[in-house]
């Protein structure tokens, strides 16, 4: 008894991830009663996104050019390099204000239940880009988990050959977190990375 | 450092109800990275909402044409008329098929510190649908809310003199629903409206 259009902008905002179907239909009930001003900016938003925004040819983030801002920003270190799984590990990295060097995106963690080996991460491009010898430090910022263990082990071994230096982000108790309620994994992690005050 | 386009992006999705700036910026990275094609059936989608779906003149529920198919349905009973607040209402209303009758979705209910009254809701053509008649009974299945409440009771006030019956949908313990948690007005509700087995 819905509107064809209606059912059909439904199922495409279901694609979204986290949006089910009565998240959807909420969307687009909002979408229908805003002023039409609204649809007609979100649209031009999308195909702008779209026609716009591509890769940084050099660390694979975003960017509207060739090059992304991060590199070709001159204030930053081009001896350190964080490399990240995707573009919102890095804008979450950058929103500290704690690192000042450059990015490299991979675009996805080694995973070979899906099929994901190193040719389809962008490690190849990452190579050519230590290959000037500028880099004295690896971030490997992947996420703490069994891929982002593993696509960090897998790098490690293939960077430090080269004689560059390659660290992982520290694992611990969160900021605020309640001993008691941490994890074994994160509890024994929080030991044995234990520091001296 | 993000594309402006992007940024865009993000700030428009952020005016979608329930959608925060971290969830937009989900969003918007997925249409980015999803396939070209995604992108323009989604704003193709949007478009066509927005450029064909209208409110039925009678009802005012959601329709392509002039009346909608609840209105137009021959099967369904004239007899009984379910007033509701929104479209969302009337959907789950139908999901239930368990109602046979018409709609009239108001479109909000009343609330004098919105500055919403009668004149802003679609009581002026309830009435005009009712002057022939043929209405029996009038369900207002507005939410059991202040404003929902205060809405049937105005419309209670208003039809009842006109020879309609008016009801209300039951209130009481939610099927599945643990006496034990149920808050007090439920349960209170729930005694005063129980029924003989």
């Amino acid at each position: 008894m819905t509107p064809d259009p209606l059912n059909r902008l439904v199922a495409q905002l279901s694609k979204l991830p986290g949006i089910g179907e009565k998240t959807a239909q909420r969307l687009a009930f909002h979408i229908l009663r805003a002023p039409d001003d609204y649809a007609t900016e979100l649209v031009a938003a999308l195909q702008e996104v779209k026609s716009k925004v591509r890769l940084c040819t050099r660390c694979f983030s975003l960017t509207e050019g060739q090059l992304c801002g991060f590199c070709t920003d001159p204030r930053r270190d081009d001896r350190v390099l964080c490399v990240v799984e995707g573009i919102a590990d890095l804008m979450a990295l950058e929103k500290t204000r704690e690192f000042k060097g450059r990015y490299h995106v991979l675009h996805g963690v080694l995973s070979p239940l899906e099929g994901i080996g190193p040719e389809q991460l962008r490690i190849q491009e990452l190579l050519v880009r230590l290959e000037d010898g500028k880099v004295e430090e690896v971030i490997v910022a992947t996420n703490p988990d069994v891929e982002g263990e593993a696509t960090a082990l897998y790098l490690m071994r293939l960077l430090k050959p080269m004689g560059i230096r390659v660290t992982r982000l520290a694992q611990g108790l969160p900021m605020g977190g309640d001993l008691e309620f941490a994890d074994q994994a994160t509890l024994a992690r929080a030991l044995s990375g234990r520091r001296e005050l």
